[in-house]
């Protein structure tokens, strides 16, 4: 695939294969305008309930509302706070009092839509999985890192006090639609977020997405139409390839957690709420390329790449202050650990990794202090 | 099958046919004392929690976890307050807090069990299945309601205001254990309201047990060991057939809701706290057989001969003051309505229903009207 930044860019439609819960993402500028399409062809359709926060409500909340309801279908909306913290049991609670308070009311027939970044994708994904046992939802992100990642796969959860998507469940979303002109109105440091996800699904898949990174940098993170809308589909491509392998994350799916694991820990030792995802991951993918240098997998000038193309991005790959033992402590209490076994998905190329539950802890400290030095 | 009055009833095992989620069900007296090999057969389990009311903690607790302990699992007890008020998303709030404070940490190795009635059971498996996306769960039923019901078919859900099992999932055991010494303790009203669903099933899949049932009530009402042994294990294999046929409940598990459609709005109308379940759906199911005789689907002789079993059992087949048209409205919001259709299992002989959309209201007003009179 290359850019093709003189032509208009069209929709670009990738099939996410799970045999009856097989479903398509749509990417275009100004794909929300076809949200009331996109969920009256899903079939049955008696109602839509659109779940988004505050923030988005405002923004395209009118677009969405407007789309379902010029496709003749009984419409309502559903705000939340927005933020982080909304991402919890108690939120999920007042959904269902505001979703049960419908009228008409919502039956089994009935389509919820996730409009907006991660926290209302997963969310929203959970309410639907619980809702009447089980209700169709639409993924319309509206954050990079929702669009490449969270939107894609139905993993659909929320916090607790005891770590971050404890209570979830798998749902896969019956459509995702990716609006990209809905991401020109990204903080650029939500931009950074995302494109880390990139750079993983670069090193997991394809080394030639490293270079069309480097290249393309600028206008990735200004956010040009043309050259986004190409990058979210191959991206969106590799992630649904990842999902369609193995949905419910018992083999290749674990491919896509290269460098969140050694990231979660470090989210949870700094604070969710002072460091950005898309920083953590950056610095987990740094240390995880380290670790796999350390062990021989990968080559030291494989991992320079990974960590230049970072840079290029502006996305951090040195941080102070970081206590291995902390860290290594949170890892062996990680959701994916069992019985205490540090798991870490490792580079074997640029564009190639593997699952290892046998690395010795001292090349994980030595990994994680070397991001402190520099 | 035939009792045997005079042998020792041993295990009666059935397996539910889900492909890779198939498990048994083990019905015996005594079973409890097996819980911990049955769970540590499961496999590469870390841990293990048992969640139960306080009235079946105090009743069987300790047996649950002396076994599980035998067994050299960590094991742990988590308590909440008996009662169906407690089915609700506090209490499943409340229960994860206590789950994921225990220590060592529950992964995704950790096993739950349900010790207790449908509520245990219903509760305990939403959580198993949310809990870290989805944990093993076992079913260890105490009331004779879950034993032939509930526990088997993996439908998990609380309650909400708006309704009932309005927030769930469909999650399957791993296993169910069914120790017939423990339905002993439990008043002969629950008993009555657990050979209601018996009745159903005979009435779905299995003529010869309405016979069965008129021959054995008194020792089936007084909980006789062999009787019951060999009695659960026939209901556990009807319920487990229609399972294995539809787990999602998108065609013949209907079925299972003979007698239910109307029987809800019954709740419904009288209050759930004021009325059993199993009453409910006795008068539930004398009016579905109403409903087909009206509609000539079904010989008025076959229907008395269903309304004579119930009788027999001490089950109501007459209820004053019922108002046909809140009835009917109330079946039209039923959760299972899709755009406001009643959807009915009529049977059309002692032994086989099948589900029809399109009977005419005044048919169901005139059956219910029928309860009323004598």
């Amino acid at each position: 695939m290359t850019s093709r930044p003189n032509s208009k860019p069209a929709t670009q439609s990738i099939r996410v294969e799970l045999a009856e819960r097989s479903y398509f993402i749509h990417v275009s500028p100004g794909a929300l305008a076809s949200l009331g399409k996109t969920v009256a062809d899903l079939g049955r359709v008696t109602s839509v309930a659109i779940i988004c926060d505050s923030c988005v409500a405002r923004l395209y909340g009118k677009t969405a509302l407007d789309s379902v309801q010029a496709a003749s279908l009984p419409a309502a909306m559903i705000e939340f706070p927005a933020g982080e913290a909304s991402k919890n049991l108690t939120t999920y609670g007042l959904l269902f009092d505001k979703l049960f308070a419908l009228r008409p009311a919502i039956d089994r027939g009935g389509v919820l839509v996730a409009l907006g970044g991660g926290v209302t994708g997963d969310l929203t994904g959970f309410v639907a999985a619980t809702a009447l046992r089980g209700l169709r939802y639409v993924q319309c992100a509206t954050t990079l890192l929702a669009a490449v990642d969270s939107s894609i796969g139905g993993k659909t959860a929320v916090d607790h006090g005891a770590g971050k998507n404890l209570i979830g469940a798998f749902h896969q979303p019956s459509a995702v639609l990716i609006d990209v002109r809905t991401l020109k109105t990204l903080p650029l440091e939500e931009v950074r977020s995302g494109l880390a996800e990139c750079v993983k699904h670069a090193v997991i898949r394809d080394a030639a997405m490293v270079d069309y990174i480097d290249a393309h940098a600028e206008d990735l993170l200004a956010c040009r139409e043309d050259v986004l809308t190409e990058f979210i589909a191959r991206n969106v491509a590799i992630k649904a390839g990842v999902v369609a392998s193995d949905e419910k994350e018992t083999g290749p799916r674990a491919h896509l957690n290269f460098g969140h694991t050694i990231g979660h820990a470090i989210e949870t030792f700094i604070g969710y709420d002072k460091i950005r995802h898309g920083d953590a991951v950056s610095l987990g993918m740094v240390a995880a390329c380290e670790v796999a240098v350390r062990r021989g997998l990968l080559k030291a000038a494989d991992a320079a790449r990974v960590e230049q193309t970072l840079r290029r991005l502006g996305l951090p790959v040195r941080r102070q202050g970081l206590d291995a033992g902390k860290l290594l402590a949170i890892m062996q209490h990680d959701k994916k650990a069992v019985g205490g076994t540090i798991r870490l998905v490792l580079p074997t190329a640029v564009g190639a990794v593997d699952v290892f539950r046998d690395t010795a802890e001292t090349d994980i400290r030595n990994a994680i202090e070397r991001l402190s030095r520099e």
